[in-house]
């Protein structure tokens, strides 16, 4: 492979300049970040999986009218995606009480929550992604009040299209996080997109029956154990034939 | 003193059946909870200005048509208020970055915000009134949205007043802190009041000289400090003479 150009090197994903002009090529590590110590462990084949999940994730949205950075997978770990300017707010909706949630509004885990809620947060690894309200986000310019109808308006459809699709496959969406980014349409119209990826890595899955964790939350049990329940749900969305990592839908330059 | 029933016991006040039907005593003690440790300290006096304070931005509150739940002041630690239904979302407003703004955003201490920033909080002493926004506000009814907005725009009037008035003594609001309540006026409509305590213990000061802390921020430096400090504020708004505690303005009942 040609030597490329590193544009970012996070822990779970790595951006390369891309093979055309404003896309770049989003790589994905097999590396998943312990929710409280920030340490990394590996899950083996998590990349892999998560390239194919959030390609397919991403082009369903695009066929329900939900524009994203996604342009066409490159090879089993990397996809080609539009270089986009990220909007600093990622968000996180909200089915079932989870996580911080729990902890900040002493909810027990597992409750359903009353409606859906969209969290928004501020974009920093140092300070934790730590909560903020509308209020800051257009206070400190990170979107504008316009942005923040659109994004909201974005994730409540996506929510919507995320908890059916994964319903289908006998899963419960508990609470995922999105991230959004502005770039310039064909028409030369600045539009928000869907950015980052859609995976288990952003999504907090759970068993319809019984409701035992899937994907991520199956690192308490050990990162092999987080393995195989990343497989499982690659599986279930037919992505990967049973037992194995063999890859059901073809994406180009496999 | 007759023996009063008690209505609640808290560690900066207290709240006692009142002399009129609908009325509550509210009780000003002087303790203080310790910002990082939730321990107390006695600020000597603390409570006989917060009453003075109080009972003097609420009338002026009053004036400018933002109802309040303060009816009269009683004697030197009380005063009579209407009894209210607590809306249990505490408001913050900021002006200039301090406190947990900048431990949560990593913006320094002093910074002077954009713009004034309301923040909505989760009244829960266990869980130190966390952060929250207005999608967990309206999602588990703590308010409605045509309530969020009408204590958003009250905060912002207020917080315009309270600049002004603090400006004309050489005093800069950093942030403070409302609370607010519903409770039927006499037209029998429901009607949202600012309730609690508007004073040192709520506001966060500076010198508008050399932006040198007042008030509570004072407690870096002792009980002591914080008490003279305490009373320096309440001899620039007037209510007491310098070098003492003889109350200025009197009200009924002392």
């Amino acid at each position: 492979m040609a030597r490329r150009s590193k544009i970012y090197a996070g822990r779970t994903k790595t951006l390369f300049a891309g093979p055309e002009p404003g896309t770049l090529v989003q790589h994905f590590t097999d590396e998943a970040i312990l929710p409280d110590s920030r340490d990394c462990v590996t899950i083996s084949g998590k990349g892999v999986l998560n390239n194919l999940i959030s390609e397919y994730l991403m082009s369903r949205l695009h066929e329900i009218g939900i524009p994203t950075h996604f342009v066409r997978r490159l090879n089993i770990r990397e996809q080609v995606i539009r270089e986009l300017e990220i909007i600093p707010v990622p968000v996180v909706v909200r089915n079932i009480a989870a996580g911080s949630l729990t902890r900040r509004l002493g909810i027990p885990e597992g409750t359903p929550l009353p409606r859906s809620i969209v969290e928004y947060c501020y974009k920093s690894a140092e300070l934790g992604d730590p909560l903020v309200s509308e209020e800051h986000v257009t206070a400190f310019g990170w979107a504008s009040p316009q942005d923040i109808d659109d994004v909201m308006a974005m994730a409540l459809r996506i929510n919507d299209f995320l908890i059916g699709l994964f319903a289908g496959t006998g899963i419960r969406l508990a609470d995922f996080r999105l991230e959004f980014g502005r770039l310039y349409d064909e028409n030369g119209e600045l539009r928000i997109v869907v950015a980052d990826e859609i995976s288990p890595d952003t999504c907090r899955l759970r068993e319809h029956r019984g409701n035992a964790p899937l994907g991520r939350d199956c690192l308490k049990d050990g990162p092999e154990a987080a393995a195989a329940s990343y497989r499982e749900i690659a599986r279930r969305l037919g992505l990967v034939a049973d037992g194995g990592m063999r890859v059901v839908q073809a994406g180009a330059e496999d």
